[in-house]
C-alpha cells in the first residue's frame, strides 16, 4: 500500500493547492502527507477488532456498555491522549428479553423478530390478534380506529437503498412513531417491517420515540420482522385475507443505570483553549458486536488522532478533544448530557464532526457553518477531497450525536461514508467484524487525520 | 423468454442430433420442444411459493410435515396426476428447544449456536466448560482423552466453497461424527463452525450420524457455530488461550412419530410396469421455510413431470413416478422406507434421479449405469446439456435419496445444479423464497422436462 500511497498524496497534493484559501500550502503539504503515513496504518482496524472481541454487545446502561468504558479509558491512556476521563450520568435501562411470534392461522409458522429499543413487554403469554395491515405510517396515522382496535398492526414500509443513507429517515420515522400512533388506535401491539435493506433473515432492532424526547410516552409491544417474514406475512395476507397472530416480547425497563461519555484530548499549543471536537459512540445494539455501529468510528477517529498526535509532539495549535459518546443509540443521550455539562465551552468548540455511519469510504465532504465561512470550512477537507471525496452541501448534521452541540451554534462538517450497504448490518446480529475492509478503515483514518490535523492547526472560525 | 427459448431450441436441436444414438431424432426433438415450453412456465416457482408460504418450515415426523403431505396430495391430485397416495412410516422424532451459548470468561458475550439435529440436551441449566479447539475431526480423533477429558470440543474446520458441492461431504463428516468422538473422548458437549460458507451470522444445523445407521448412539450435546462466532471465538482463543463457555440445548427426542413418501405418477403405456422414478424431499429443516432445500425441488420435479403429462394426453410408454421423500434431513428415512417397500419392484426402475441441490442452474449431466450404457444413458441428457449442461462421470449419486435404490441396482443420472452459493443458506433461517431467481428454477422445469420425457419414451435399458 505504501507506493501507492505515496504517489497518490505527490499527485493530489499538487492539485489540491488551488483549493487552499485560508489554509497555508505548508499545512496542506503537511496534512497529505500525515494522510498518507495514516493510511499505512493498521491501528484503526486493530480498535475495532479489540472492542468487537474484548466487549462484543455494549447496550446502553448495561455492565457490558460500563466494560467498553473501561476499554476505551485504558485504551486512550495507553496510546498517550491526554486527559482521559469518563463523564457519567444517568439514564432508564431498557433489556431485551423473550421475542417470539407464530403465525397461528392459518399456516402456522414461526416468524423472526425483534424488539424495538424501548418497547413494552406483552407479558409472558403474549398477545394474539388478527393482523392488519398498512403500507405507511401516514395511513396508520389516517385510519379508523375502529380498524385498528384489538389487532395487531403491521406496517409494510419498504426502506430505500442509497449511498447516503436519506433512505434511513423515512423508515426510520415508522419504528420511532408507530407503537404510539397504534396505541391511540386500540391496537394491541404493532409489527414494522425491519428498517433495513438486506433480504437475510435478520431483523432490525432500534429505538423508538427518544427516551430524551419522550419519558412518559409508552406505546404498545413493539418489534420489527425480518424481510423474508414481512414478505412472508404480506403474501398470505394478499392471498387469504386475514392472518392470526401470536407474539411474545418480554423486555425489561429499569428506571435508572449509568452510562458515560469517555473523553480524551491532544492538548492544544498558542490556542489550546480552541476546542476541534471529534466523535464516535461506544454504545451498540445489543444484537451483534457494533462493528460498523460504531465500533467503526472509534476505531477511525481514535486512530487519526493518534496520527496527529504523533505527528506533532510539540502539540497542534487548538485542542483535539475525543469524544466517545455513551447511549447514542437508545436516544443521543450522550451527546445531550455532553451538551449540558459543556455548555460554557461551547463557543470555544471550533469545530465538530462524528464517524457513525460505517466502514465505507469516504465519498463527500460536507459543512454546516455560517455561509460566508463555507469555503473556509471546506479547505479543512481538501485532503479528504483529493482522497476521492465531492464537495458537498452546507446542511451536514455532523453525525448523531452533534445534534445538541450542532444546535447550540457549533460549527460541524461530515465527512461522508458510502452507506449503500450500511442498512444491510446496521442493527442486526450480522454487524460483527468480519463484515469490515481493514483498507477501508486505513482510508477512513487518513481522511480524518487530514481533517482534524488541518482543523487544530488553522486559525479560521467557521460560525 | 418466449421468443428467446425458440431460437436456443431450434439451433441446438441441430446440434444435439449428433449425440443422439439409442433415441430416435423424432423423440429428441419433441423433448428439445417440451423443454422450450416448459421453460416459459412458472408452475415450479409457483409451486415452491406454495409450499414455503402455507407450510414453511416442516421438520421429519412432525405435525407440519404432516400438513405438507396433505399439501402434496392436494398439489399433485389437482395437477392431474394418478394413483396419488401416502406411503407412510415411522421414525424416531427430535425437536429444538431452547438453544443458547454465552462465552463467560473472558469477554462475556453471548455466540449465536444451534443444534445439531439428534443432538442430546445438556438440561435447563446447560453446561459451562473450558473449550478446547481442534482444526479438524482428525485431530478430534487423534487427541489424547486427558486433554478432552471435562471440556467443550471447538471443531474449527472451515467448509471449502465449490460448484459441486464436494466440500460438503469433508465438512458434513464432522458434523455426523464430532459428538461421538467428543463422547468418547470425555468431553461434556461439542461446538462445530458450522458447515455453510456464509460469513452471516447464521449458525447452520443438519443431523448427526444417521438415525438409519445408529439407533442407539447418544453423544454429548452438539451445536453448530456461525462463521462470524467461530471466528470470534478462535480470536480469544488466540490471543488469551483459554475461553470457558455456558451452552443450553434443550433438544426433545420422542421414540416414535409418522413421516411419510408422497408418490404419484403418469401411468405409461407399453411400458406401464417400467418406471422412471423422480424425486425431490418435502421435509426440511425447522430454521427456515425450506426453499433451497428442498422446495425447489420439488417445484421442478412436480412441474417438469407436469409438462410432459400434458404434452402427452396418450400417455409415455413407461410410467413416470414422482417420490417426494419424507424424512430426508434426519437420515434418508423415507428413501429407506421406499426402497425396502419397493424392493420387489426396484428392477422394473429404468433410470431415477432427485433434484435437491438448490435453484442453481443445471451445469453438468451425470450417470452412474452400467460401463456399456453409458452412452444411452447419457442420450437422455442431451437436451439439458444442450441447455448448458456439460457432459458428466459415471459416479452420479442421483441425490441423496436414491442411495438405497442406487445400492440396489437402480441406475441414477444427475442433473447437477451450480451449488456455489447453495451451501449459503443451506440449513439456515435464511432459506427462504425470496433466495430464488424464478428464472433458475424455468431452467431447471425445462432441463427435467426433457429428461423425463426422454427417460419415458426411449427404449434402452442401463443396468
Ligand atoms: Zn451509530
Ligand atoms: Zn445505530
Ligand atoms: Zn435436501
Ligand atoms: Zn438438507
Amino acid at each position: 500500500m505504501s507506493s501507492r500511497f505515496s504517489l497518490v498524496f505527490t499527485l493530489l497534493f499538487a492539485t489540491s493547492l488551488a483549493y487552499a484559501q485560508p489554509i497555508s500550502p505548508r499545512l496542506e503539504q503537511r496534512a497529505a502527507a500525515l494522510a498518507g503515513k495514516a493510511g499505512e496504518d493498521n491501528l484503526g482496524y486493530a480498535l475495532v477488532e479489540s472492542l468487537t472481541t474484548e466487549v462484543g454487545p455494549r447496550l446502553a446502561g448495561t455492565e457490558a456498555e460500563a466494560r467498553a468504558r473501561e476499554w476505551a479509558v485504558d485504551r486512550l491512556r495507553s496510546l498517550g491522549f491526554s486527559h482521559v476521563r469518563v463523564e457519567p450520568f444517568e439514564l432508564p435501562v431498557w433489556e431485551r428479553g423473550v421475542e417470539w411470534a407464530q403465525i397461528t392461522d392459518p399456516y402456522p409458522q414461526p416468524l423472526v423478530i425483534t424488539a424495538l429499543g424501548g418497547s413494552t413487554p406483552t407479558g409472558p403469554d403474549g398477545v394474539e390478534a388478527e393482523v392488519t395491515a398498512v403500507a405507511s405510517l401516514e395511513q396508520l396515522s389516517a385510519a379508523p380506529p375502529e380498524n385498528m382496535k384489538g389487532k395487531i398492526v403491521f406496517v409494510d414500509e419498504v426502506m430505500t437503498r442509497t449511498q447516503d443513507g436519506s433512505g434511513y429517515g423515512v423508515a426510520a420515522g415508522k419504528r420511532r412513531a408507530a407503537a404510539y400512533i397504534a396505541e391511540e388506535k386500540g391496537a394491541v401491539a404493532v409489527l414494522i417491517r425491519s428498517v433495513g435493506t438486506s433480504q437475510h433473515r435478520f431483523a432490525h432492532t432500534g429505538q423508538m420515540r427518544r427516551l430524551t424526547e419522550d419519558g412518559a410516552v409508552r406505546g404498545v409491544p413493539a418489534a420489527a420482522l425480518s424481510a423474508p417474514d414481512a414478505d412472508q406475512l404480506q403474501r398470505i395476507l394478499a392471498s387469504r385475507g386475514s392472518v392470526t397472530l401470536r407474539m411474545v416480547l418480554t423486555p425489561q425497563q429499569r428506571p435508572a443505570g449509568m452510562s458515560g461519555n469517555v473523553i480524551a484530548e491532544i492538548p492544544g499549543t498558542e490556542a489550546a483553549d480552541e476546542i476541534v471536537l471529534v466523535g464516535a459512540h461506544l454504545d451498540s445494539w445489543d444484537l451483534g458486536t457494533g462493528a460498523v455501529d460504531d465500533g467503526a468510528g472509534v476505531g477511525i477517529v481514535v486512530a487519526a488522532a493518534k496520527q496527529v498526535m504523533d505527528a506533532m509532539p510539540e502539540g497542534p495549535r487548538r485542542t483535539v478533544r475525543i469524544v466517545l459518546f455513551g447511549a447514542e443509540e437508545v436516544g443521543l443521550v450522550g451527546a445531550q448530557a455532553y451538551a449540558q455539562a459543556h455548555a460554557d465551552e461551547l463557543e470555544k468548540h471550533i469545530v465538530a464532526s462524528e464517524s457513525d455511519f460505517g466502514a465505507g469510504r469516504i465519498w463527500r465532504f460536507e459543512t454546516n457553518v455560517a455561509e460566508d465561512k463555507i469555503d473556509a470550512a471546506q479547505a479543512l477537507g481538501s485532503v479528504v477531497r483529493s482522497l476521492g471525496a465531492a464537495r458537498g452541501g452546507n446542511n451536514a448534521s455532523g453525525g448523531p450525536d452533534m445534534k445538541y452541540i450542532r444546535e447550540a451554534g457549533v460549527p460541524v462538517v461530515g465527512l461522508k461514508q458510502n452507506g449503500w450497504d450500511y442498512f444491510d448490518l446496521h442493527h442486526t446480529p450480522n454487524d460483527t467484524l468480519d463484515k469490515i475492509d481493514p483498507a477501508d478503515i486505513a482510508h477512513n483514518v487518513a481522511a480524518w487525520s487530514s481533517f482534524i490535523f488541518l482543523a487544530a492547526n488553522a486559525d479560521g472560525y467557521y460560525r
